[in-house]
């Protein structure tokens, strides 16, 4: 491969915030990146060596654009593997390789990878006709996700006795049994083409009943030592049997009974671990840029509580997007504003996110769900 | 003024090094930034949404861009200061001020605002002609130093007898008491248009006597809380007498007699304020920011040891950069690399920084050497 800090050329599949955040910290290295994003408007157009605008599933545009490039990665999992398989039998490296995205992009086969590897996973089965559905033994209730394509809680769907089967989704798809579980926990794992693994801190999302949704992400976890090294391992083991290059996050669910139950993976930097920019030693952009870069992977220890919250487009408003309580929050200690460069807001649109890094655990959280009542994104 | 996080365009005069972390940061608040620089491969061309190639010191140039931009700020002191006085008078925001540059600029004019504002700093005598010169009462050894554009050593003449008189410079200057100091120390403090005023922690440069030059900066100091306590509000002084608006950089030399005195000031973000990005709660781009958009100054507090050490040219290489050692120095845990994305290295060009940041003091220093022995610039 030739010298990340000399003249590789870097592409980057998608252009979104997890780009922005990926060519923050490959400016550091002299990197030239070009980006491919549909949107004209994406917060990468500004900041790299070369943007296109394009298809990210069309099979001619990926492949003409990583014709241009040395090292392939991706920010977005939705691309046209086909075209990447292809450029990597022309010699273009491409990290995540394309089998590993061509797995992860279906549920289906990625909970079948967790049980032919012995990875702790909710109870499914793969549903392929409505037939299928309304005969499965899964008891009620339970959750049917389509195979491809589900996105920030779509493609998802609560079958909580007969009567909703006949909204389900006809689509391929999978049923999982319900996990009434006791928190979300989140592992983010790297390993470049050595075979070197390291693994973040576990994250916590704490729930909010009142609002019956997910309120921050605070790392690192006060579970136990053993719950947090068994995580950790289930991480590196999935990691180490993709055999994976580059940044893998891995979702998973305690229950109720301390057991640790994978959900879903990412095989790109993630949401979870946007709050190792300020608390880690490295963050997970950094780490993703050494492991395709096949680098020793950084020193993951957290250096303080760190807290990330979203700033997501608020309900009711969509159009050009105004920020409200930035100066507020400003005059905070610790606190790090990251917005992400989105012209237009809408409900719930992810526009950036804030970190608030505290040596006392109890002021982060104050201090966070201050940001959560105060910063605002309207229109 | 607009919105920074909105749709207020920032221009930055000069697109090097400083230029580029200040975007790195600025990337965060969606700021809209033109760059000018007279070099087209200048290290900030690909980060910004518009980089003009221009001249820093022609009127028409720096004129014409400023009028393009809501708010104008300098990452190098050397541009012309009458367009940026017009640019005021027709409503452009700049900061720092065009008069405080203008003082600035000038070693003469800087040493007189010392004096009459009581700032203590070496004795010196501003000199108009080779002959006045010749008749100063200054005991030899002394310093002469052209009052404009000396940059990095440049512009500095030892006078050490009568003999070395025939060398002297003969352009406008300043000569002063050579200080056989102890140690060379630097303070940057921000003031924003409310007149909000933060210090960063002190900062102490470490001089290799067998190299004889500065090894690496570091920071916080272990001199006496008193002392740096002193150093604190002689840089406040000044900023509040000049009423900058801005990042201001206030070097000092600590003498052998436990006295301080200041040596020269730069209106920006400074290299003795690198290792800030990751040693401090907040860094010196984020707080120039911070500054010139006239929010709160964040929490200057140091976060660990933070050690830096400049990347330079090595001796005897000119041409197309080539980096050695780097995989090596990855392999350190808190260990930072910048490069600056400068093509061509020449002998002594600044062509990035490491910060290198750890709990143990000792420790940091063994890996700044480190650092220092592997990564090598060459051509």
């Amino acid at each position: 491969m030739k010298a990340f800090y000399g003249d590789l050329r870097l592409g980057i599949l998608g252009g979104g915030q997890l780009g922005r955040m990926l060519i923050q910290q490959a400016i550091n290295y002299n990197v030239t990146i070009k980006v491919l994003d549909p949107d004209r408007e994406a917060p990468c157009r500004k900041l790299c060596d070369e943007f296109v605008t394009g298809s990210l599933s069309d099979y001619e545009t990926v492949y003409n654009f990583g014709k241009k490039v040395d090292l392939l990665t991706i920010e977005i999992e939705k691309v046209n593997v086909d075209a990447l398989e292809q450029l990597e039998k022309e010699g273009v490296i491409v990290y995540p390789q394309p089998r590993v995205i061509r797995l992860i992009q279906d549920k289906g086969l990625q909970k079948q990878f967790f049980k032919e590897n012995d990875i702790p996973t909710a109870e499914f089965q793969v549903i392929s006709s409505a037939e299928q559905l309304q005969q499965s033994p899964m008891p009620f209730p339970y959750i049917q996700k389509l195979r491809r394509d589900g996105y920030d809680g779509k493609g998802v769907y609560k079958v909580i006795d007969e009567s909703y089967l006949q909204n389900a989704f006809t689509a391929p798809s999978l049923i999982e049994r319900w996990i009434d579980f006791e928190k979300e926990i989140a592992v983010i794992v790297s390993r470049n083409a050595k075979g070197e693994v390291a693994t973040f801190p576990l994250v916590e999302m704490e729930f909010n009943p009142e609002a019956n949704l997910v309120e921050f992400l605070i790392s690192p976890s006060t579970l136990s030592f053993e719950l947090q090294q068994e995580a950790a391992d289930i991480a590196k083991k999935i990691a180490n049997n993709l055999k994976i290059v580059g940044l893998l996050a891995v979702e998973m669910f305690l229950d109720k009974h301390g057991k640790i139950l994978v959900n879903e993976l990412a095989p790109r930097p993630h949401n979870s671990g946007h709050q190792t920019i300020e608390g880690n030693i490295v963050s997970q952009f950094e780490q993703h840029l050494r492991a395709i870069f096949n680098q020793p992977p950084g020193d993951t220890a957290a250096l303080n509580n760190a807290i990330m919250v979203n700033v997501l487009g608020e309900a009711g408003h969509e159009g050009p997007a105004v920020y409200q309580g930035i100066e507020k929050v400003l005059k905070c200690s610790g606190v790090y504003i990251h917005l992400y460069g989105k012209a237009l807001t809408k409900p719930f649109r992810k526009m950036g996110h804030v970190t608030i890094v505290d040596a006392d655990r109890e002021k982060a959280i104050e201090k966070a769900r201050f940001v959560q009542q105060t910063l605002k994104v309207v229109s």
